[in-house]
């Protein structure tokens, strides 16, 4: 089991516990009969991780559940089990069950205090940490919100064994965007890891999970609220979101999105002569490919339908990141030194969206 | 025109701008067409004073519009008009409107600014400073809701003018709250104004509404989050927002119910043997006789209905402040000291509102 203290101005310090057991720490953390928000397929496959429950709402599984609805039944549910200032509210499933049983959260009697219990590698490599919670706007994703960090975070990679193969490799897309982050240590871990990580090897994905928190808490830490330096996280964000809002919210996984952004990325950062690296495009190339991610639009098409051009320029105008209008983007220029806010005309941007 | 400055650790300064001319200063403190949040019959009354905006959402008057369909609403009005993280929500209106409309600027994009235009009495002298930000769930008053501080309050007193009877008398329920709260200095000023207040005499309530706010942000400096000291706002609160829930939200206006659970907290010390300046009962009844507020739960039964005592106590066992289910109260000592956490049992409670 590894443990890693997330420490942020303002807050208490909280734990990432990471490891076979940690959910055996939520006595640590919880009262012995928290408030449950859990996911449909997780309570199937793990409720019974979670012990006796003072009560459970069970959620839709994956982006379905950011909705208006979904969080007006946690609230109900909340007020109805009378929880108060006092009560945890325990929130056990994927980024998106995260988010929204996070904001709940937040919102009721204006914060009472959560667990979060991620079991995709990519709610524990990334939306775990960080405090950012969300519901998705019929306009874009993520438009709705609140920071809001949790009192714990128990990470316990059992429940790894159940995803399925492209929630896996999504949760990878979030580890490489990490690595680009945070620099050539990380990188190269990852490099190294990646034929164990393709393969699912438990073993071998814990340390890299422990390298991505710590390198997540860091930015968090000098830049809560996303005024400067946290900005970096959203490396090949400002496409990703365009792609999934394009082919429909839940049908490109995140963190897939996320590795088709990174190499779009990479190739807007050379055209716009900002990439110093020569050698990262090909790394990452190899990368995503060991990790069998789309190195590119054409392989996303070839897996997910048209994805039009002007249709993805579009939504990246009303992306959270778009400044009159016009979006913005972070772009590499080696592993950990990046470009925040790059304003790319609308020719340079279809010309890559081609 | 009187300017009070909000001064809160781990925020900017911003500040409150008391008089008949401050909407004249909405050029200083947001961009030429701000997107604005504005109640109906405000709307109808007083939208000329905004100028050109460059998008209106009129939402419903009230306690009505703090309901997850106006929240909605407004959020989906703020993406379709592309606001971006510089753009600035511009609420005018009554507290309702101010609740509900800075719920949604701090929910978009996980928070944007807000400027508030306080057009109640209640709302400049409470409503708008704090923070504070909330819609109701069926199952009780303000139970979602976030911490949000404004970059600025303009009270315009010339809005005071179209204020119906009862919204005025709902305003200076809160200001004998706010007098409680603070002490001798500002129970005196509010006592020696009464007549005046009663009359709707503008020239002398400009100055009481800055002594609140003082008093306000005094408090909410201490304690923004309401861990500690800040609790003392609630007093009379936990009969109040009963009163409101049992007589059905809307119904009796929010500063009448407080002027009566101001009355039922004096009661509740006197016979819990809290309260030390024996005087106190006898001056807040000649105060609120003289300013026409409820000085009785009998009072308040006569113009709004039977106000079942059952009822009103499982309202309280539901209420934000109650822990375990066991409704809390702030009890006045005397002016200036009050008890923050005092657990009644139920049959005190059952005498008291008998």
């Amino acid at each position: 089991m590894i443990r890693v203290d997330v420490e942020l101005p303002n807050h208490a310090a909280y734990p990432v516990v990471i490891g076979a057991l940690a959910l055996d720490e939520l006595r640590a953390h919880a009262p012995s009969q928290p408030f449950s928000i859990v996911d449909l397929p997780v309570y199937e496959a793990h409720g019974a991780l979670l012990g006796a429950c003072s009560s459970v709402v069970v959620v839709p599984s994956g982006e379905a559940a950011k909705d208006w609805e979904t969080l007006e039944l946690i609230l109900s549910c909340m007020a109805h089990e009378l929880l108060d200032r006092d009560s945890v509210a325990l929130v056990l499933g994927g980024g998106s069950t995260l988010d929204v049983g996070g904001l709940a959260a937040s919102l009721y009697l204006r914060g009472i205090r959560s667990v979060y219990c991620p079991t995709t590698l990519l709610a524990m490599v990334d939306a775990s940490v960080g405090g950012k919670t969300a519901i998705n706007l019929a306009e874009g994703k993520n438009l709705v919100g609140t920071f809001h960090q949790p009192s714990a975070v128990l990470a316990d990679t059992r429940t790894l064994a159940t995803l399925k193969d492209e929630q896996w490799r999504s949760g990878l897309g979030e580890v490489v965007k990490a690595a680009l982050v945070e620099g050539e240590d990380l990188l190269s871990l990852v490099e190294r890891s990646a034929a164990a990580l393709a393969a699912r090897d438990l073993a071998a994905v814990e340390p890299v999970i422990a390298e991505c928190v710590r390198a997540k808490a860091r930015v968090v830490a000098s830049d809560e609220r996303e005024s400067g330096p946290r900005r970096a996280l959203n490396l090949g964000h400002t496409f990703a979101h365009a792609l999934e809002k394009v082919a429909g919210f839940g049908s490109i996984p995140h963190g897939v999105a996320v590795a088709c952004g990174l190499a779009l990325a990479l190739q807007a950062s050379e055209r716009a002569g900002l990439l110093e690296d020569r050698s990262l495009r090909a790394r990452v190339d190899r990368l995503l490919r060991t990790l069998r991610l789309p190195r590119s639009l054409g392989e996303l098409r070839m897996s997910h339908g048209a994805l039009a051009a002007r249709e993805l320029l579009d939504a990246m105008r009303h992306d959270k990141k778009a400044r009159a209008g016009r979006p913005t983007f972070v772009l590499p220029r080696q592993a950990g030194a990046l470009e925040l806010a790059v304003v790319l005309d609308d020719a340079t941007l279809l010309a890559l969206l081609a």
